[in-house]
């Protein structure tokens, strides 16, 4: 039987206006499409009728496939001869394992092609109102994950070495850990320094919190926001009150 | 008379089946386009018959439109109660200078919004076979551009802190001063240090030039590839062998 090929895709980053042309294209062909919690649910409606969904996590609290068990179910649909679509939120190689998958399927002699998504990184502070770069003020940034592989030891030093040499540091996954990082960033940075941690960030219930490394922990929990959440620090913050909805 | 609004819009990294469908959206209800070179010119195909289609630039060599230009050209066509889209390669805030026009716009009385675009610095080495994170090798990308505003005086220093202090390091618009930036890298990374250079990524002609920090600007010279092109430097880029179209 011929084999099938799998399509690694990024959703973006929860608006589903932001997926791309080619997201959609290869939806619509799919025969199977393996999807992940923080997706935006309407691009599920593009499929073929006859099309399997499967839900694969990852939900905090609840049982899911492991990465393993997601391994192997692309690949035995792909060998079944199908055409899978493989669905995550954002981009598929912003801390995505997209590379993951993609080379346990090639290593198996399943073909492979990675689709990228608008990433959380960007898309989320922009529709705050907060751009990454800006010519005066930001000429790097940098994106790193707030929860790390355990196998990665070095973690605490880099974090500030990282937060030293960019103006703009852009945090996935670290709402619950948002204390320790916090208390990272004020050996290296001053507390003034701007931070925003924005919740379902391209939502209309898109929820920020603003404030200095001195006071964002607390507000962030007066405010009572949950995780998926985008924590951004730099000067460019303060851009916001330059770029948000004054009509 | 009502005033128009101002849509600034990221038409992604060239293949024109990366751009969003809020892109398309928007394009399709413009009634005037400002465009930049590097967009993927079949996204002006979706304009109205009746659409205004502006290039703006910006080519070397070429006399276009200055930033300043641009701003009050921007503001000129909304204040005749124009929806004007401002489209731009990749992303418009990733280097891009889409908060610039907005500022000006807002500061002017006019709404702007802006549209995520998929950015080159993640989408052209995914798709040459490079991401910029992997779980058991990189826990961090910074991007950053090889070409800054003579107002920033730090260059030097910060890119060596980046440098060192990442795992990835995406550089934009940095081909015709590779020299000078793989001269810097050198000094605090090792000369085995791998790199790619990639010229027309995510296009049928993408050429990808891989090396280390030892031989990647003979070899580029060698290979004959000119602006623009992204270049990727870390251990990320030996991933390449797993997940470039081995079938």
């Amino acid at each position: 039987m011929k084999k099938g090929k799998v399509y690694i895709v990024g959703a973006g980053p929860g608006d589903p206006e932001l997926a791309t042309l080619k997201a959609i294209k290869v939806i619509r062909q799919a025969d199977v499409i393996l999807y992940d919690r923080l997706i935006p649910k309407e691009l599920l409606d593009e499929a073929k009728p006859s099309a399997e969904l499967i839900y694969v996590g990852k939900e905090s609290g609840r049982h899911t496939l492991t990465q393993d068990e997601i391994n192997k179910l692309l690949l035995e649909k792909a060998l079944e001869g199908k055409t899978v679509v493989r669905l995550k939120g954002g981009d598929p190689y912003v801390f995505g394992r997209g590379e993951e998958e993609c080379m346990y399927l090639i290593e198996h002699g399943v073909e492979c092609e990675v689709v990228p998504g608008i990433t959380s990184a960007i898309a989320v502070p922009m529709y705050s109102g907060i751009p990454v770069t800006y010519r005066h003020a930001s000429s790097s940034f940098a994106v790193i994950t707030g929860r790390e592989a355990k196998e990665k030891k070095a973690r605490k030093v880099r974090v500030k070495d990282i937060a030293r040499a960019v103006d703009t540091l852009v945090i996935l996954m670290g709402l619950s850990n948002l204390k320790n990082i916090v208390d990272e960033l004020l050996e290296v940075l001053p507390p003034t320094k701007p931070v925003a941690v924005i919740h379902e960030g391209t939502m209309s219930d898109q929820k920020v919190v603003l404030g200095s490394l001195a006071d964002i922990v607390e507000k962030v929990e007066k405010s009572g926001i949950k995780p998926p959440a985008v924590i951004v620090v730099g000067d460019v913050v303060n851009l916001r009150d330059r770029l948000w909805k004054k009509k």
